[in-house]
């Protein structure tokens, strides 16, 4: 079939095309008609002067539906002026598939209607926008780790005996052994693959059936999880602020249209170049107690704390040494301090919130041995986990990225739901 | 820490360098001691001579249990019959930490014993090679559609009401909503994306609750899905062919080194260029009779029979227009032939069996409204399925790629259980 498409069309200027796609919006003007097209690649506007066409074909362009399925002949002009560059100066119009009363319209619409209809949501300018920002992001991770020498390393989804508790996993029946759960992280399946293949990462989907219903939180969400073996809480902070500017600048130089389009105050993003500040958890409690907080040494940041950690930056801060009785029980402990986790999480500015969590593991086999045993975890489950510190254990870091909070940081958005095709949240798993 | 990987050798020939790793295999002759060191990134022959090293040192290279982590220093050398060109004559050897009694040793164990050990089983050299086969595969599939201007379209694990029967799907308990189910295909969504984006592809977990037990099935799998709006089944051909030479073409040029460890007669593979054959349904049930077969005219493939009519040919081939009785009920029919259904499934040479199952999708809503009640399916849950009919329908098409017996094909290997670092089967769900 006919494979030009929109953003090809500065190699036509002056020449009669033939394109095919949907009636995006139109608007009339006395004798001109103005129909906007979309394909997937762009937006053309595409111009139906009375004097130049037949009467019929003039009409069908005033009278064409909004979404309908379209062919357009004409010849590309640049025109500065309009979006994408050119226009067409249309001579031909075939309505492929008429539609009739699309449901959404240029007009507002609340979110659960739009959700209901996500289907056809998708097609919106800024739907699309979004969604090219976060293949975009996508492929800079994992060209990121590619170019780094980590190798792919799939964890399962559906994994045994629950680690931490079943109580926000979901789970299935699976044949004749019991239920399965679907994983939460494949951290540490990533650890094994780490002591076999050095440096690995996993990118997948994840899930929590948690029960918030907040503007953060998604029951399925993608996250991105390199681990490297030989690499301390130091490396582990160096990858990750590397990372964040090669996805950050990439998205940047990239993407910029699609920034445009979702009016992305990008000042903010230009900043995210190495160095990234590094502050304790001390530290950060001191800031929060500086602005008046009364926060208690020992307790979590909530998302109050986190944005007001993040306003004294102008890029996002990485926050270590955690308490480590509020941290994982894999976490390794500071050999300085052993009250303290050896643990980092990178908030990003602007009130968007945690969107790295990492840590150096413990790999002594006792020490590990001994938190589960103080976690109260079923051993047994643990003890493929424990093999890897039998076994050349070695000194390991990783991390983890959720992708729709850094698809919504990076796109500014109020809300997670837009950030993924068929957004899975507590009242919605639907369409 | 220390970043000098075993792969970056080449650029340090004559220098003493420090690796770190774990011991992989070792050997003693007289006064020489060979350790074979593994980094993830390669393997390296570290040379202990008695007569240049003290003796505890010496001594320590021929007690050193296997995958046991140590850090090596030595002087690198380039040795043309060492695996990897060079070998390392070692000075120091520093056991970080002693593994003793590795439960895989170089000689035979069952699968059993090895998937209960997956773990530790990813850390020998075959398995090593295998992953990063896939790993190459798997980038290879995202560069082809991401350099033809397709669009990643994540689609949704947690799906809702179950579209083709309930009884191979995993279903889980999703709050206040009833059951949702792991999804078996993106594709019902990923033509949401195509009409929005114009060409896209889905690429994540998949799930079969299926009771087979056989060489060729996981429960949980990896499928890419292409779809584009504007094309029809010769279109979807035509992309197949390229995405398989592709493919392939790339892993030949970039895992020769992997290749070789795995033992694969590449000739095969080297064959597997543009055009593939394409026959029809007919042609293939020709060939069937041919070769004696009382296969009946009507009947769906079996995996013999793939076998049989592949063996005609020495690449890949195309079946297309099958018996739409025996298809989806999304398929397009053939305008020539109602009976047929626009499908195309690929059949891989070497006894591999179907890798590609693809069709034209039916884009009339009145024709799919009419199929969707044929198959008795409930018309409510596809009415966002119908909604891509009833605004803004178009020709389109798309195909499915299971992951993981394409690695098992390029791979050469006997069960799919090795292509995925933690394998789901009917009677395994662990580690």
């Amino acid at each position: 079939m006919n494979d030009l498409r929109i953003k090809d069309l500065s190699a036509h200027v002056g020449e009669e095309v033939t394109l095919l796609g949907w009636v995006y919006n139109k608007r009339s003007s006395g004798k001109i008609k103005f129909l906007i097209l979309r394909d997937g690649t762009g937006y053309l506007q595409c111009v139906f002067f009375k004097g130049n066409l037949d009467e019929a074909t003039f009409n069908e362009a005033g009278a064409v539906g909004q979404e309908s399925t379209v062919e357009v002949t004409g010849a590309v002009k640049k025109e500065p002026r309009a979006p994408g560059g050119y226009e067409l100066d249309a001579k031909g119009l075939k309505v492929t598939h008429a539609t009739e009363d699309y449901p959404i319209t240029p007009k507002e619409h609340g979110p659960d209607f739009l959700l209901d209809k996500r289907h056809l949501w998708v097609r919106s300018s800024r739907q699309v926008a979004i969604l090219k920002v976060r293949h975009r992001i996508v492929k800079a991770i994992r060209d990121f780790f590619d170019e780094r020498d980590f190798s792919l390393f799939d964890p399962p989804i559906l994994t045994p005996a629950a680690c931490e508790g079943t109580s926000t996993l979901f789970e299935t029946p699976y044949f004749d052994l019991g239920n399965a759960y679907l994983t939460q992280s494949g951290q540490l399946y990533a650890e094994a693959g780490a002591l076999a293949l050095g440096k690995v990462y996993t990118f997948g989907p994840t899930f929590r059936a948690e029960k918030s219903k907040t503007r953060r939180h998604l029951t399925e969400f993608w996250m991105v999880e390199p681990e490297m073996a030989f690499a301390d809480l130091n490396d582990d902070m160096d990858l990750a602020e590397e990372f964040l500017e090669y996805v950050v600048q990439t998205v940047l130089k990239d993407c910029a249209e699609e920034l445009r389009t979702l009016e992305r105050d990008t000042a903010k993003l230009k900043n995210v170049e190495r160095p990234l500040p590094r502050i304790s958890y001390d530290e950060a409690v001191e800031i929060l107690k500086k602005k008046g907080s009364d926060f208690t040494w020992g307790d979590d940041f909530g998302g109050a704390d986190e944005t007001l950690i993040s306003e004294e930056f102008d890029k996002p801060v990485m926050v270590h040494r955690y308490p480590a009785a509020i941290k994982a029980f894999y976490m390794k402990r500071d050999p300085e301090n052993e009250k303290l986790a050896l643990a980092v999480d990178v908030l990003a500015p602007e009130g968007y919130g945690e969107i790295i969590g990492g840590s150096q593991r413990e790999d002594d086999y006792d020490t590990l041995l001994g938190r589960i045993k103080e976690h109260k975890l079923p051993v047994e489950a643990f003890e493929w986990y424990l093999d890897l510190r039998r076994y050349g254990s070695a000194p390991h870091s990783g991390f983890g990225l959720g992708l729709e909070r850094t698809v919504s940081w990076i796109c500014g958005l109020d809300h997670v739901r837009e950030t993924i095709p068929f957004p899975r949240m507590i009242y919605r798993n639907t369409p």
